[in-house]
Order: C-alpha cells, then sequence, then structure tokens
C-alpha cells in the first residue's frame, strides 16, 4: 500500500492568500456594486517591456522555422542569457560570478523551494519572522520543520528570528549556530533593507559555524541607494556561505512569464561536496531548461532600450511606494519600508489585530491588503501594502484608508 | 555546520548522455572531416506548428499591452488548456478525466521527478529495467534506492522488472506488493506497446495491493493500432490507482518551448488523502505555473490548423520509424519497437556488448546511437535508436549501417 509523506498532512489547512480571496469573494457577493482596490497580493500590472515582447517575437519565429529551431536546451539555461546576468547584474558592480554559477529557472519560488532537495534532512533552519511563507512550508514538506503549533503559530525545529520595530526589521545574528538561514533583503513583508554591515555580521556568522545563507535578493531592483548592497555576493567571504536567488518577476513583469535565476558560486563546499554540482545535478534530473522564447525576453531585459523600458517600469512602482508610505505617514498611521522596496509594512491602529485592520479596510475603504499575521507571530499587528498596482488606483487607496481613520 | 543530501553522492558519477557526448566530441576531433548523424538523443527536429507560433505571437502582445497583461497565472495551469486537454485527449476518448484532475507544468520530466515529493520515503518501488533513468535517479535523490552495486548495475532497495525479448518487453505482474510503480507506454527505451489486457492486468494488481502506478504516456500520439490504449484511464479502476504524464514535447515538438501535463484523479486516495490536494499544495508552493505565451501555444495544438500541422509531424516522425525498423530488419538485426512508438530498440550483432556497438557504429558509420546499458542491466545487448531526426539523414544513417554489418 502506498503511503503519503505524512509531512504534507501537517500543513495547516488555509493557506494566507486563499483566506484571503475567500473574504473578498464574500464581500463582493454582498456588495456587487463596489469597486475593490488591490494592494494585497504582490504581483505586477505593468505590461511586459516592448523590447522583451519583441525578442520574444524573434524567438517564436525561430522555433517555427527548421533551419533556426531549437530542442532541449541546457538544463542550466543558456550561455546568452548566463554570460548577459554574469556581466551586467554582476560584474558592473564589482562582483565575481561566473556564468557557470548561474542557473536560469522558471522561478524564484521553485528555487527557494528545491534547493532543499540538496540538505540534509536534519538540518537546523533559521527564518525571520515574519517571513514570505514558501521557506517555511518547503521545510514542512520535507520533514525538517517538526511539528506546528496553533497557539504560538510556530513550528518546533524552526529557529525564528523575530523582525520588529524595536530591531527595523533586521534580525540580529544568532547566538547558536544553525544550518540552513533564509534572509530576504530588500525583505518580504516589511520593506526592510539591510546594510552592508548588517550582511557582513550574517556572512561572519555563517562561515564562523558552516551555516549556508538562502539570500533572496528577488526585490535588489527596488534599491536606489548606493549604499545598499543589491547581492550578498557584495560582501567578502559570501561565496563560500551564500546561494542567492534573484527573479525577473518584479524587475521587467515576468510574474507571467516566468524566469529566474539562482547563484551557487564554485566555492561553496559542505561534506567536501560543491554546492553547485548538486544543484546542477537536481535540475538535469528533474528539470529540463526554461523555454527558449522566455529567455531570449529575459535577456532583452539588459538590452539598451529593454534597460529603459525596465527603469521606467521601476520608477512607476517607486512612486506608488512613496505616495502609499507617505499618505499613510500623513494619516497617522506607522508605516515602513516603501523605500528600496515595494512592499510598505504598517502597523495597525490602536493594536488592532491584522484580520480586524483587513476586514476594516476591506469593508470601509474597499482596499484590499494583506494581514501581518499571515507572515508569522511577529507579523501580528501589521499589515503588508504592494507599490504595484495601477498608480491612480493606488493614490484612490490611500485616499480611502485616509478617510475613515 | 549545514550537510548535504548523502543520498546525492551515491549517484554515480558518468550520466549516459554525458558518457556519449564525451565519446563523440572525442572522434570529433580525430576526424573532423566526419559528418555525424545524431539518432541517439530523443530530441526532436521539426519546427513548432504554424498555428502554435501564430498564437505565440498573439500573446507576447497581450502580454505586451497594459489592458491584456496577465501577471500570475495559476499554478495548475490556465483553465482554457485544462478544458481543451479535458475535451479532447480524454472526453473524446470516452474517458472520464476532468479539467480540475489535470495539473500544467513545465515538463513531463520535471513532474515524474517532483512526483516522488508527495509519497513517504520507505516506499517500495518498482522499474522496469530498462528504464528512463529520472525514475531511478529521483528515487536515489530522495533516499528510497538504498545502495548501488556497480557489479550488477542495480539499486538494493528498487525492484526491478526485465523487459526482454522473451516477455516481449512487457513487464510481467509482480507476484509480491510494491507501493509505487513506474511504467511508460509506448515505452522509452524498447519502443513496446502494452495491451489493454496487459495495463488492465497491472490495474487490477495495483488496485489489490494499494500501489500507485506512475504511468509515463509521453509518447501516446505515436500509437496507431486502434485496439492500443492511450491513457491508463481507458482502463476501468485506474482512477483509484494511477497518475499519468504526458508531453506536448514528442507531439508537438515542445522540447525546447517546455510543456507537459500531469492527471490525478480525484479518487485516487491513500491514507486518508486526495493525492490531487497534495499534488495542488506541492505546486502552489513550489512552482508558479507555466507562461502564459507558452500555454496559449500549448492550446493551439488542439486547434484545426493546429491538429493538422501536428499529424503531418507525427507522420514524418512514423516514416523514419519504420525506414529504420525496416532497413535493420533487412540487414539482419533484430528490431523492435518502432510501430506505435518514435524509439527502435536494436539487438546488437552477435551478443556485442552494446558500448561495443555504440563505438562501431559511431567510428565505421557515423552514426551516433545510445547504447542499452545506459538503460539499466537488461538493456545490455541492444541499442537504442530514435525517428526525430530529419527523413534523408535518417535515411542515410541506416544505409550507413547496413553498409558495416
Amino acid at each position: 500500500m502506498a503511503r503519503i509523506n505524512d509531512n504534507f498532512q501537517k500543513l495547516p489547512g488555509n493557506y494566507l492568500f486563499s483566506e484571503i480571496a475567500r473574504r473578498v469573494a464574500a464581500y463582493r457577493t454582498e456588495n456587487p456594486d463596489r469597486e475593490l482596490i488591490l494592494l494585497g497580493i504582490g504581483d505586477v500590472t505593468r505590461p511586459l517591456p516592448a523590447a522583451v515582447v519583441a525578442a520574444m517575437h524573434r524567438a517564436a519565429d525561430e522555433m517555427g522555422q527548421v533551419s533556426t529551431f531549437r530542442g532541449y536546451g541546457p538544463e542550466q539555461g543558456y550561455d546568452f542569457l548566463r554570460e548577459t546576468i554574469a556581466q551586467h547584474d554582476f560584474a558592473a558592480r564589482g562582483i565575481k560570478i561566473r556564468a557557470d554559477e548561474i542557473f536560469i529557472s522558471d522561478g524564484a519560488k521553485s528555487d527557494c523551494g528545491n534547493i532543499v532537495d540538496i540538505f540534509a534532512q536534519d538540518n537546523r533552519v533559521a527564518v525571520c519572522d515574519p517571513v514570505y511563507p514558501v521557506y517555511v512550508d518547503t521545510n514542512v514538506m520535507s520533514g525538517r520543520a517538526g511539528e506546528y503549533d496553533p497557539a504560538t503559530g510556530k513550528w518546533s525545529n524552526l529557529c525564528y528570528m523575530p523582525c520588529t520595530r524595536e530591531n527595523h526589521f533586521i534580525p540580529e545574528v544568532l547566538q547558536k549556530p544553525v544550518d540552513l538561514v533564509y534572509l530576504c533583503f530588500p525583505n518580504n513583508p516589511t520593506g526592510a533593507v539591510a546594510t552592508r554591515e548588517q550582511l557582513a555580521a550574517w556572512v561572519n556568522y555563517a562561515n564562523a559555524c558552516g551555516a549556508i545563507i538562502l539570500f533572496d535578493a528577488a526585490y535588489e531592483a527596488y534599491i536606489t541607494d548606493p549604499a545598499i548592497p543589491h547581492s550578498i555576493y557584495e560582501i567578502p567571504g559570501a561565496e563560500t556561505c551564500a546561494i542567492e536567488f534573484r527573479s525577473f518577476s518584479k524587475t521587467a513583469g515576468f510574474t507571467g512569464a516566468r524566469c529566474a535565476y539562482t547563484m551557487i558560486p564554485e566555492a561553496l563546499v559542505r561534506d567536501g561536496a560543491h554546492l553547485r554540482d548538486l544543484w546542477n545535478r537536481r535540475q538535469c534530473t528533474k528539470f529540463n531548461g526554461v523555454p527558449y522564447v522566455t529567455q531570449m525576453g529575459a535577456a532583452a531585459v539588459y538590452s539598451p532600450e529593454g534597460a529603459q523600458q525596465v527603469r521606467e517600469n521601476l520608477d512607476y512602482y517607486r512612486k506608488n511606494a512613496v505616495c502609499i508610505r507617505n499618505g499613510l505617514l500623513a494619516a497617522g498611521l506607522a508605516a515602513f519600508g516603501g523605500e528600496n522596496s515595494p512592499y510598505i509594512w504598517v502597523r495597525t491602529p490602536d493594536g488592532m489585530p491584522s484580520w480586524d485592520f483587513f476586514d476594516l479596510l476591506l469593508k470601509q475603504a474597499n482596499v484590499v491588503t494583506t494581514p501581518g499575521a499571515g507572515f508569522g507571530p511577529s507579523g501580528e499587528g501589521y499589515i503588508r501594502l504592494t507599490a504595484f498596482g495601477d498608480a491612480e488606483k493606488t493614490a484612490q487607496a490611500v485616499e480611502r484608508i485616509r478617510s475613515i481613520l
């Protein structure tokens, strides 16, 4: 008799976003005439840059002709894209990441999730609190999280690092050794960014105890402050302790086009094995590469026209972030993030529970947000707003929120 | 100190296809003037159908406009594609598979590999011998295979089902219970197809002992004999014991475009859990869906023009298969498959080891094949040829092989 992976049964039944969808649908059914503004889910709204669309057209045409058709591509991604990324994202910032240390994939979520395949099951895992749920859930599924305690909202085997107003939402370096540390900067959901010194402290910690930092840099393109690192590899020593995840989703509007990339330096070795080789084996066995059309589109992001169009989109969203942050601060709310980040993390008024504030904003302002409690115990008392919406509607949403407070 | 997943270290260092690539590269270096014909790797050579390319163009244009842009799609795939598949691949053949039992993905290899996530680690696994290496390697990585014995070429915890000339390359139903059974028909590498009765025997076995059949139907489009089932779900009772994997790769030339689909019937339950729900949770957590452009291209495969163009491509490859099969039979070799299948499985002459015959064909006929030993112990004494090449070159390759025998 086949038996299932019991760990799946430990996952709480309600996802954060399905519960939000349920409440929104219920409200809509009762109030069909109300126009809701969605600032909850982190999905972009600007179309793909024209240079990307043009490259996809050319690639589709190539795929339709015998002489230029391409079958199976390299599991690691085409060299033209890996080399372009190495040059523009890393060499141009003085970072030594080579093309053969870059793996193209269909999403940072896929890579963040699948990376656990290459690690031993008994590795001890540390996550920020609040946290992007994928880091936790994938470790639950693979048996590293232990048991869930509904009273505390925590898993027994995970090490939680509270990110609060007091520590400016930056986790303090741990006093005890762990094996895997998930860090995400600019942070989802808090919008916090880490300084060079803060990242250096984590790199030193990891190198001292042999931990691996799983560094999610999906939002690095939103950094405007020249003092803030875009990559963990800007920190000396990171090449022996860090894996970095990046994505075209929030940079170039690829949430529906699906392309991301993960860096594993050759120098990253544990138990005598190069993690790059393990990941390569994992990808060659369980993955067959990203569509040629998609990779051609992604490469166009780095062309002069593509880069300019991406900058325009990023500026568009940055203005939304400023609008939300400043508008809510003016309304008397404590708002964080929104600088160097597309996320704004907002304290609920008078210590209101985050799901109550979510309901209040849904019903009275007709604005959909994300309750902070969904990201972990320390997210209680906050909501998350995103800058990825239409500019006019975003401004309208801020006005509506101000008007009901 | 982070520790790696030890199971990765158990995998033999040399992949089958990298060893082939090494030998081919060495020969080319020494003989730069020789033109090699590649009939080894199962990659297609015909371009994408014009209807698919046209649909990709339209979809790329939609992604470039604010009003028609699409961000994150459903992790399970768009309804337009799931419903089209349910109608054309299943309802049209009288099979009750609903759209909500179909999961769109980036590849059958990905799904065959990732499906092990939802099963307990101590499930006992049965595979055909010879076998598509992904079934074995993914179970090695997840700790189900035990230890490798280089002397036998077998893993200690896997149950091998020999597929030989004596049993017409169809595994006999096991006498003992196992938990997971991988079956692939039309088979890779032997080209064998299973009759309704043979599949029914496996379905009865699985339902009797609670096993799950992981049914790889990636090559079903090559079936022309109306008596041969295309889907395991044509067998009554399969909905309570089988997961089926399909792909657009070999049907519509999507090896470089990346789209596949996996069926998990709602009725498939183990340990009180619906496997469909577990897979849905897995995909929602570790996957973010297939590109919209790709899914639009895949849907066009079912349009009248697309279906006609796909039929033409399939006929093209089928003629190659007949050419290879008949040519090698006429040359006095024992050739199997190549009917209802794009693979031809050829016995080496005089019991020659398969790597020796591979070398002979490489050096004397300048034809690249795949040595059967690479697919498992029972593959020794065979080579695999594929029908996916250029027609003229395929005929030339057959002539070359005949001339040296």
